[in-house]
């Protein structure tokens, strides 16, 4: 079964304590879509620029990524900018250039719509239940969100929080969005508000999963070779959800072993500076890492 | 197999966003008493003044720990008062009176000398050092540390560090001992200076295990309910130790195991004030606890 994201794509420019890369293939969509990619055929909204690289395109015409929902917009393609020091925590915008990205209305072209599994990638929230309501069908919708819609759109994003199945935000969002310190409490209060389910994402940390049976909880991939963070939270949603269409079924089972393979993706994605760690690898690395990560974290 | 601890002893105040508590019974070795008891023996050298409440020494006294290494001295008992806010991650100290154990050189009874599982709980290292002396034939010697023996004691923390088989420390004291980010070369790094092997706390986050057979994770136990963080470290060793003693054999399956041990108690000690979370709970109440985290952390 295939996947449907809604997303940006963008051009990069990343430094980290160890190199930097200029211009470089980026966006929550272009992540995502690599991860999941390696589960289950891939669906992709977004939208670039006249002066998108024509060997960005390629790079991901050449996996199953479906690019008929890839607009390309009169203009300059989104452009960021961003370094990461120390602990590489969080990453410190250096420059954005919205630019094409700035009046993007998505739009889910016909072949897409009876897509059953869809993320919707950071946007605003408004953009989201935009998008929402052209997938009436859809049978698991995942929305991620940032402080900036908690802050400004809360309204809108307790909206969209009626229309989806899930919410994926990292730890800080979610303390802020629930007003709770607890992350137990703070996953549950988002289940209240409509999705059956939330994933918060705790970078190193691991991440936590609220649902129906539950709390599940997995450690970060333990790694002493973390490159760029960049990408790793869509690169874990590309890895959940590309499992979880692959199966068919978003069962709690089915959800707890995703987020097993998320943690995977996003291990691969910051061991290598932007998309390189996600290309090159085949399902067969992705098993291997998972035996890896199950036999550092279960006990036998 | 019973295992010795070398510790403070303590009448602490603690205020949370939960409440508060006036003079009650604390200290690094009575926490890990408190939890290592649940699982074995526990030899307890330690120093109190002559203020210290009978009915605190009763408590110990009424649980598999032996007092015969607690010297009663001339003088006040250690108070510390603490109060912790927001997300609790630290203490605030607002009060230390070491009274009288600022003076105290540890002797371990000859009745003890024989013991194979040790704890030194956090110290200057020149008397952890003292201690260890004291017990040349124990097989499986852990110390703990801080912050301040890291920046002021740093010679004799790495002389420590060649004779105990490991050490626990949390995870900024990691960073700041090696000097080194990450986690995992952080602690192999220490497993280099000597011990085989070195745990980190992580607090909420949980726990890192490095050893010879290489990294081993586990989350924190997921608890909506935390009331007081005071002497969740000391808990968590006391588990691990306590577990390790009865096993006999400190093996790579074991620790691992024991790990998952600490964990809980430290969740049983964080989920009411001071002690209470350790008292009143038996290895029943502990199976199902290890149980539950496990079925909430591990994929199946």
């Amino acid at each position: 079964m295939s996947v449907l994201v809604v997303g940006s794509v963008a051009v990069d420019t990343i430094e980290t304590p160890f190199g930097k890369v200029e211009s470089v293939l980026g966006g929550s969509a272009v992540y995502f879509s690599l991860a999941a990619s390696l589960f289950s055929r891939v669906r992709l909204v977004g939208v670039v620029g006249e002066d998108f690289p024509p060997e960005y395109r390629q790079l991901l015409e050449g996996r199953p990524i479906d690019l008929d929902g890839l607009t390309v917009a009169h203009g300059r393609t989104f452009r960021w900018e961003g370094v990461y020091r120390g602990q590489m925590n969080e990453a410190e915008t250096r420059q954005v250039q919205l630019n094409v990205f700035e009046d993007f209305r998505p739009v889910v072209p016909d072949a897409y719509k009876d897509s059953e599994f869809v993320f919707l990638a950071n946007a605003s929230p408004h953009t989201q239940l935009y998008v929402r309501r052209q997938v009436p069908a859809a049978r698991f919708v995942m929305a991620d969100t940032m402080n900036l819609w908690i802050k400004m759109e809360r309204p809108a994003l307790i909206e969209l929080l009626r229309n989806v199945d899930a919410l994926i935000l990292n730890d800080a969002e979610a303390r802020q969005l629930s007003g709770d310190d607890n992350l137990l409490r703070a996953a549950r209060w988002v289940c209240e508000q409509g999705p059956g389910c939330c994933v918060i994402k705790k970078a190193e940390h691991g991440a936590l999963l609220m649902g129906p049976e539950g709390v599940f909880v997995l450690p970060g991939f333990p790694t002493e070779n973390v490159i760029d963070p960049t990408g790793a939270g869509d690169s874990f949603a590309g890895g959940l959800m590309g499992y979880a269409a692959a199966s068919g079924d978003p069962t709690p089972k089915v959800l707890r072993k995703a987020l097993a393979y998320g943690t995977v993706m996003a291990a691969f994605a910051i061991e290598d500076f932007a998309t390189v760690g996600l290309c090159g690898i085949s399902r067969r690395h992705i098993e291997q890492r998972l035996k890896e990560f199950i036999r550092a974290t279960h006990l036998t």
